[in-house]
C-alpha cells in the first residue's frame, strides 16, 4: 500500500498528466471536426487552408505526446499505486507514446510525403485502369512501412507491428485463426448457395409465381427521390433512438461516422436506385456513433470516454446493420414505415424485403458492394496479399495476377480489369496495411455480443418486430459502450460474453440464417 | 545595407519566425470553423466537448505567441534590414505579442471567469428587467478591465488601451473627434427629419393617394416564406459576384461571416415578416466575406493574408449594404429578382422599395434595428458611458439613468425599461469596452472609400442599376483587400483615398441622400 503522502503526491502528477492528456485529446478531436467540415460542408476551394490547418493540429498533438514531459510523467505514474481506472489511461498513453516515440520524424514525414503522393497517383491508375502507374508508389510505401515497423519493434513480424496499429490488443495469430476460419468455412457455403442457385435455375422454377423456390432479390427496384430517402433515412434512426440532441444526419460521398459522447454525427449517401443501401448504411453508421454516444459523458477527451479499436467499432456497427437492420422482424418492423414515405412499396412483403437485404451475390468483384458472406472473403484476399508483400514474399508486379487467381479461387469470378480487381480500394495509397482484417474481425465479433447479449436477455426478435431496441441497447451500453478503453479488447470481449475472441457464434449465425434461406439441406 | 551574409542569416531566422506565426494562425483559423460550426451545425448538447476544444485551441495560440523563442525571432528580425513586407508582418507580430505578454495569465483567467459568469446574470438580468442582476458583475469586469489595461500600459488612458484592443492604430483622440462630429451633425438632421414628419402629419397629407408628399415605409409588408427568402439570398449573393467556391449561405440567430481567403462563409437569418432584414443582413454579411476573400492567397495563415481591424472590416459590410444595397439604383436592378421568387411584390415599385430601405425611425430604442442615421446614436450613447466608466466618473449604478437621460437628449425616446434601455446590449457582458465605436468608424470609411472609388471611376449608378459590380469590386480589391495587414490602418486610408480619415464622406453622404429623402429645406 502507498503512504498516505505518496498517494496525494500521485494523484497531483496525475492531475498533470491528465490535464495533458485532455490536451491531446482536444486537439485530435478539433481535427476531427475539422475533417468532418471538409467532407461535408466545406466548399471546394478551401482545401489549401485546410491542409495546413490539420497538419499544424496532427504536428502539435504529436509534439505534446511525445514531449519529455509526457515520458516522465508516465514514468513516475507507473511506478506509483494507481487505482484501476487511472493505471488504464496510463497503459493507454504508454502505449501511444512509445509508438509515437519510437519512429523518428524524418520517416514520418516521408512516409506522409508518399502517402499524399500516392493518392493521386492511385486515383490515376484506377481510371485508367493501369497497375504500372500505381506500382512504384505501392512498393515504395511497403518499404517505408516495412521501415516503420522496424523502428516500433525491431523483433518483431513487420505485418503485426503494423495491424497492431490498427487493432493493439488483439494479436495476428488470432486474427489469422480467425480469418482462416472464415474462409475455410465460407467458400463451402458459399458454393452450396451458388449450387442450389444453379440448381433452381436449371430446374427452370424461375416463375413468379413460384415464391417457394426463388428468392426475391429486387424488393426495392425503382427510384426514389433524394429528400424523400433522406427523410427516410431520419425515420431509420428515430426508430433505433438515435440521440438528435447529441447527433446529426448529413450526407457525404462516403459515408461516415465521427465526434464524441457530446456530439456524434453521422453520414449517409442516397443514390436514386439504391434505396435498400442507403438504409443500410445509415443503420451501419448509426452502430458506430450509437457507440460514441454510450461513451462516458465524465471521461471524455481521456481514454475511459474513447472507443476501444477498430474491431470492437465495427462490431457495433455491423450488429446493427447485420444482426437487426438484415433480421426478418425488423422489416416486418420498418417496411410499414418505409411505405408512408414510398407508397410504391405496396406490394413489398416483410419477406421480400428480407430477402432483398440478404441476397448472396454470384459474380460480384467489389469490396463494398458485397453480401453479408462473400465480404470476408475480399477481405482475407487483401489479408494474404498484404501479409506476403509486407513479408517480402510477393512482389508488388505479381500483385494483380495472384488477385485475380485468388478471386477466382475463394470467389468464383476473376476481374477483367485491375481497376475492378487489385486497384479498387484506396486503403493501400493511404499506407495502410492490416487495416482490412479489422472489418472481418468487426463482424465476427458482432456476432459473439449479440449471442450474449441474448442469452442474458433472450430473444430480441419480438422487440425488434415492435421496434423497442432500448433493451439491446442498454446491454450494449453496459457491457460495451460504457468501458471506453478502460479494458483491453479481450478483457472487454471476455468480460461482455464470458469468453475468448471467437468465431463460433458467426459461423453459426451465416450457417443457420442462410442455410435456412437458400434451403441448403447440408446447413 | 546588411551584407549578404546578415541578409541570409535573417532570411532562415525569418522563414522559422515566418512558420511559428503561420502555426498560430492555423490554430485560431482552425478554432474558428469550431465556432462557426458550433453557431451554425453544432446539435444542442455538444457544447460541454466545444467548450474544451476551443479553450485548449485558444491557450495552445496564447504559449505559442508568448514563448520565449517568439520574442528571440522578433528581437533578432527588428534589428536586420527586412524587406518592407516582412517588416510588416513583424510589426504585426510585435503588437500581439507585447500584449499577450504584458498580462499575466492569472488576470486573463480572471477575465475569463467573470465573462464567463457575466453572460448568464446579464440574460437573466436582461429578460427580468431587472439590473440590479447585472451590476455587480458589470463593476467587476470594468474593475478587470482597467486592471487589464494597467498592465498593457500603465502610462495611457485604460480606455484608449481597450479601444486599441480592437483598433490599433487609430488613435482614440480621432474616433472621438469623428464620433463628436456624428453627433453635432446628426442630431440636428434627425430633428428635421421628425419635424417634416411631424408637419406633413399635422397637414393632413397621410392619404393613401398623396405619394408625393408620404414616405413608402412599408413596401415588404407581408408574410414571406423561409425557404423562399433563402433562395432570394442566395440571388442576392449570386448578383453581387459572391464566389460560391470558397464560401456558403447558413442561418444562424445571429448573423455573422467568418472563414479565409480560401473558405469565407456567410451566415444570415429569415423572419416571416422581415424581408427587408434578411435582404440587408445578407447584403452586410457579404461585404464582410467580400472582403476575406479578396485577401491574397499567398498571405494566408500571415499577416499580409489578413483582414485589417474592425473598421475596415466594418466599413466593407456597410459600404455593401448600405451604399449598393439602400440605394435606388439597386431597387431598380434588384426588385426584378425579387418579384421572381415573391410574385406579391408585384405593386411595389423601385422608388418605394428604397424609400422603405431608408425610412428613419422616430421611435426606436434599440440599436440593432435602428437606422442609417440614428444608428450612430446609439453607439455614440454607449461610447460617452463606458469612457466614464472606465475612467471611474461614472458609477455603475447610475447607468441606468445616465443611459436613459441620453437616448432623450439625442433621440427624443425615453427607454421605460433598462431590457429595452441598457441592458440590450451582450457585449459588456463579454468584457468589451471600446468596441462600440468601431461600428461607427466603419460606417464614416465606408463613405470616404465609396466617394474615393466614385471619384476615380466615375458614379456606380448605372452599374449598380445593371447589376454590374465588377468594377467597384476591383477597387476595393486593388486598394483594400489585397494588402492584408501590409499597412496600418490610417496608411491603407491614405493610400487608398488619398486622404487622412475623416468624417467629411459620410456626413456629406446622410445629409444628401436624407435631405433630398425628406425633403428638407436646410440640407
Amino acid at each position: 500500500m502507498a503512504s498516505e503522502h505518496a498517494q496525494s503526491e500521485s494523484s497531483g502528477t496525475y492531475e498533470e498528466f491528465e490535464s495533458r492528456v485532455e490536451r491531446i485529446s482536444n486537439v485530435s478531436n478539433a481535427a476531427g471536426i475539422l475533417r468532418w467540415d471538409q467532407e461535408v460542408v466545406m466548399p471546394d476551394e478551401g482545401t489549401p487552408a485546410r491542409a495546413q490547418q490539420l497538419s499544424t493540429l496532427s504536428s502539435i498533438s504529436h509534439e505534446l505526446l511525445t514531449a519529455d514531459e509526457t515520458g516522465e510523467l508516465l514514468a513516475e505514474l507507473e511506478s506509483a499505486d494507481l487505482p484501476d481506472e487511472r493505471s488504464a489511461v496510463v497503459r493507454e498513453v504508454r502505449r501511444q507514446y512509445d509508438r509515437e516515440t519510437s519512429v523518428p520524424g524524418e520517416l514520418v514525414e516521408r512516409i506522409s510525403t508518399a502517402t499524399t503522393n500516392a493518392h493521386p497517383k492511385w486515383k490515376e491508375a484506377k481510371a485508367n485502369d493501369d497497375f504500372e502507374t500505381f506500382a512504384p508508389v505501392l512498393e515504395e510505401l511497403v518499404e517505408l512501412k516495412r521501415e516503420y515497423a522496424e523502428h516500433v519493434d525491431p523483433d518483431a513480424d513487420p505485418y503485426e507491428v503494423l495491424f497492431s496499429e490498427y487493432e493493439p490488443y488483439i494479436d495476428l495469430e488470432t486474427a489469422e485463426r480467425v480469418l482462416e476460419r472464415l474462409r475455410d468455412r465460407l467458400v463451402p457455403l458459399i458454393d452450396a448457395i451458388d449450387e442450389s442457385r444453379e440448381a433452381r435455375r436449371a430446374s427452370g422454377s424461375r416463375t413468379q409465381s413460384d415464391d417457394e423456390v426463388d428468392l426475391e432479390t429486387d424488393a426495392f427496384a425503382g427510384s426514389f427521390d433524394d429528400d424523400d430517402q433522406e427523410a427516410l433515412a431520419r425515420d431509420v434512426l428515430d426508430s433505433l433512438g438515435y440521440d438528435w440532441s447529441r447527433g446529426r444526419l448529413d450526407t457525404a460521398p462516403h459515408p461516415f461516422s465521427s465526434g464524441t459522447q457530446f456530439d456524434a454525427r453521422v453520414t449517409t449517401r442516397f443514390e436514386p436506385e439504391d434505396l435498400l443501401g442507403s438504409i443500410t448504411s445509415t443503420i451501419h453508421e448509426f452502430g458506430h456513433a450509437n457507440y460514441t454516444l454510450g461513451l462516458p459523458d465524465e471521461g471524455y477527451a481521456t481514454p475511459l470516454g474513447e472507443a476501444r479499436d477498430l474491431s470492437v467499432h465495427e462490431s457495433q456497427s455491423r450488429l446493427w446493420e447485420n444482426h437487426v437492420g438484415r433480421s426478418r422482424p425488423f422489416w416486418e418492423h420498418f417496411l410499414p414505415i418505409a411505405r408512408e414515405r414510398f407508397p410504391e412499396l405496396e406490394d413489398v412483403t416483410p419477406e421480400g424485403a428480407y430477402e432483398s437485404a440478404n441476397q448472396v451475390y454470384d459474380d460480384n468483384l467489389i469490396r463494398v458492394e458485397a453480401d453479408e458472406l462473400t465480404y470476408h472473403l475480399h477481405i482475407v484476399i487483401r489479408f494474404e496479399i498484404e501479409r506476403a508483400l509486407v513479408s517480402g514474399d510477393l512482389d508488388v508486379e505479381d500483385v494483380p495476377e495472384v488477385w485475380n487467381d485468388k478471386y477466382e479461387e475463394y470467389l468464383g469470378v476473376r476481374p477483367e480489369t485491375d481497376a475492378e480487381g487489385c486497384l479498387q480500394d484506396i486503403h493501400w495509397s493511404h499506407g495502410s496495411f492490416g487495416y482490412f482484417p479489422t472489418y472481418s474481425l468487426g463482424s465476427v465479433l458482432a456476432a459473439q455480443l449479440y449471442a450474449a447479449a441474448e442469452a442474458e436477455l433472450g430473444p430480441f426478435e419480438d422487440d425488434i418486430r415492435e421496434g423497442e431496441f432500448d433493451d439491446l441497447n442498454g446491454w450494449l451500453r453496459e457491457n460495451v459502450h460504457q468501458h471506453g478503453k478502460r479494458y483491453t479488447t479481450p478483457e472487454l470481449i471476455e468480460r461482455a460474453t464470458g469468453e475468448a475472441f471467437t468465431a463460433d457464434y458467426f459461423l453459426e449465425y451465416v450457417e443457420s440464417k442462410y442455410g435456412e434461406l437458400y434451403d441448403l439441406e447440408e446447413y
